[in-house]
């Protein structure tokens, strides 16, 4: 199987406290560069524009021919200082204009660059405190906003990844069910969800189920992977604490037949970002073989009848030997 | 506007730790003696079974009658013993048979006793480790469970009581979304929500989105009202921890039209039930009262440009004058 | 290693909704039965009052006898209907001398039946709501309450089982270094804590922090496995989420050189709990095994450099080899 | 009382999404200006070294007299880029020197500015992932580095600000209680706390139970005030959630005798700080005065038999009249 990594792994990652980065400032070129030294991946998650207007579609090909790496998908900067109060709900229309103009944009770029999709993650869609926002209106501008650009675009596959928080303490698209439901609103048969563990884990979902229902609903867009403590998106190597729950949703992926490369997100403050990848790949393919060695008749038993323990035998056979 | 309450805010509260309840057993007949003596309650949510089965529907019936007191919802009791493993999603074909069973009499004791609607609160339907159900068969059943009992008494209203979890780790009607999207795929007219306000909470929603959400879809059945920590099902006095979240809520209800009765569910374990909700009724006359201070075209206003501070201040001018 | 059980796991349960028990009831030593008969502990964790008045301390010792079963230690039921408004801290002074004195009758009761410690787990010491308590006060009888009994018997040793929440929403003794800083101010030699893996993840602890935190001062009574979802005290199998954390706990016993026996605290509410013992063990003994194959030298060379991905590299070889 | 702000307040704010910034850059001098036009504040809280090499300490204290502002307290930065794998606790030892360097330069320029203490807040003195650190050699570290300072300058105040997680996942100083256990054992007097209300909530305890806690030791040392969802530390203006727990602090800090003045720590990242801040004092001098309207009999009576309804009835006729 074939993985992908979002170009933020290898960026230079700020917070709030380390304004001066937790390393380097890195371009886009250079941090492709970084991703094709991993040696394991077959394409990457681009956030557009480029890290300097000085950079061109060309210059990014070349970096990416040059190790062979495909773009999985394109991301628009919509949480960036220009929608901080918002991107396809921003209070302002000429905003919410540029946000659209900018994913126009992006599927021109992810059709001049081969991208299999076209990713928005709306993290500035929601609101901070309570009253802040009118929610119907607020819906209203999410569905019509990412709506109106799939409609625009019937060749092109969007991807919405939805995540309960951060950087506003209540986003939209919050979960894998509301943003199901919202984009089966939408009325457009281009649209499905980006299904990130993390984001997942932390909704107080359960990743292997809601992968389940996207899948079955046909929305099913594209896989990340990393690990958290269950409360926020700590974007921690695969497997570092959830070795149970990443097993399930790896063998959920293979029992329904999902073939794409699966992507990760991770954010290695102060980790080397080459070694995050491939450790968690190293991870990842080590659970996947696990995965393979689970006995499906006796686990469908066990499952037949809800037995905890059985299926946590069976769980533990397979990891164990 | 008028208030109901569950009836098990009267009744004897058992948990693991006091197994021998925090107060003495208490009968059916005199849990609705208690409801009446508050003096402030229209009607009841009853569970079905009564307390034993010398209690008649006529015996209830002249205890509803005694204090005035209208049945607003039958709510069989899915989650006791028989179905501690399941119920409309038992292994067991004989145990969700028994489910449907007790489903079907429900709704001929509300048809009796003028019961608003049925209510189900399918605390067991779920699972409490990774690996142990086919979650495709869990929905499944979930859904035909309900859907197939609604479809057999279309002139019966019934609602869902969604809730993240306890007594399992993980229900399967769990949030406003998740429960609306199954609704949706039910296929039937006569089947909602009822959106108590502390699951919502605890379920990392924001109450007045979640409401607006289902009654924007016409699935609104019913709404309970009590607090909570944000973590679990407290089932504190109304207003002891959330006043803004409560008062936004009400004003949402108020903004959508909603004239039903107001139902509260609570687990007074260590109070007065009957102090425990004429306090609470204090708490969301008053907080009614401040909402309908709120100065619309103002709020209008602010909401409109996402101005979380003037919300703030607006809301803290209408609470305190 | 030896390994022992809280009698709790044998017998029924019950919870605020399935009030008629996940299972029937069963007496003090029919779980003394049952717990011997799982063939793989050595002792258990007996609740005082036995359950019938029926049942004498030879009853019991005969029962235990007849399993080979040591008894680990004697906890008072002080959370039970009479003390549901508190124990050592009840406002009521004759409940409060009732805590103390039920206290000292399991003391005696201790030390007829052989038992190791005395352990207290004030579950209803604490409080629900803001402004319900004086703080100061709450500690003040807290300290004094244990420390007292303490003082009278200072032979013996005592354990405090600390917990964030539940059944009340807020514990007095509620965090590892809450209770050691509280334990420090009673001034007595023979008090300590009681870890419990599970809750110490659902107090936002990391649980082999906290024991090294316990052991350094010389306070670890006793180690109590579990696991959960990180919010609630769910009390699932050993292993079922968390292997790293509980590898990592089993390696820091191991390094504090911690042999005492192993206690498991399970809840298995619609699980078989002879199975769920045995199953908890054999995760237990894998887990250990593993720990055992922890390279100490290049752990302790990662850990100097607080190198986190050689240590999960490390981790995942001696987990999977 | 008087009031006092962080000066980050005022600043620029980033996080890992907005990289460019929520708002322009913005230098000591400049905050301390925007600081003074609020026309509330009687001093502030600022973190040292200052935003720019040119700027010296005589600017800061022009600008801070040009507006009759007092420092609170000098926060040296031990968590920039430098220090991001630690500062007190860094795995190099001359990380660890020059974060020990940086708190001696910090307590000169106290000295000469006239502050009342020096702040440390360590975020990044923790770790992130099991295994990756020597939790003793953790602990130890942390304490010999403040420590050593404090004993360094005995006629010089400390206060170390605690928070569960932020920027690592796991920090050291993560709980009233740990730390305090944590001064307890440097064995010097000149070390406190600095309680942040929006801290201690999502540390799950009740800020008003650490308050007590923390001033019957005789370690307060500066409290400061916002407010969050309980999970994060969203640093939202005062009162926007919690208004009964923000009364209850409030009014504790006033039986306590504490005439300190007040903090906030704030991020406004979408609002203008300067009207966060006067909405944030507007509703603490609000609630203040609702504090001195509870009845302290009446409430000293309700609190000697833990009575929650009675309780919560004096907070409501306090609140709301």
């Amino acid at each position: 199987m074939a993985y992908t990594a979002g170009i933020w792994v290898f960026g230079q990652i700020l917070d709030r406290y380390a304004t001066d980065g937790y390393g380097p400032a890195i371009s886009t070129i250079d941090a492709i560069e970084c991703a094709g030294s991993t040696g394991r991946l077959s394409g990457v998650d681009l956030n557009y524009p480029w890290s300097s207007p000085d950079i061109g579609d060309d210059d990014v090909r070349a970096a990416l021919d040059k190790h062979g790496l495909h773009v999985r998908t394109i991301t628009p900067a919509i949480y960036s200082r220009r929608f901080a109060r918002g991107s396809f709900t921003h209070p302002d229309p000429a905003v919410r204009a540029a946000a659209v103009e900018l994913a126009h944009e992006s599927v021109e770029v992810a059709r001049r660059l081969g991208a299999d999709y076209v990713k928005f993650w709306p993290g500035q869609d929601g609101y901070d405190y309570p009253f802040q926002v009118d929610y119907a209106q607020l819906r209203r501008w999410s569905l019509e906003g990412i709506g109106g650009v799939a409609a625009r675009h019937p060749d092109v596959r969007f991807g919405i990844e939805y995540k309960l928080k951060e950087p506003r303490t209540r986003l939209f698209w919050s979960t894998a069910a509301a943003s199901l439901l919202a984009i089966d609103d939408m009325g457009v048969d281009n649209v499905g969800l980006v299904l990130d563990f993390g984001h997942s884990l932390f909704a107080k979902e359960n990743p292997a189920e809601a992968l389940t229902l996207a899948h079955q609903r046909g929305r099913l867009v594209d896989v990340e992977l990393c690990d958290n403590y269950r409360e926020w998106d700590d974007d921690l190597t695969v497997g570092a604490l959830h070795i149970v729950e990443t097993l399930e949703f790896l063998h959920t992926l293979d029992r329904l037949g999902w073939d794409a490369p699966l992507k990760l997100d991770l954010f290695p403050y102060r980790e080397d970002p080459v070694q995050a990848v491939r450790d968690s790949l190293d991870t990842i393919d080590l659970l996947r073989e696990r995965a393979r060695r689970l006995p499906l008749t006796e686990l469908a038993a066990a499952r037949a009848d809800h037995d905890a323990l059985a299926a946590q035998r069976i769980v533990r056979r397979a990891l164990f030997g």
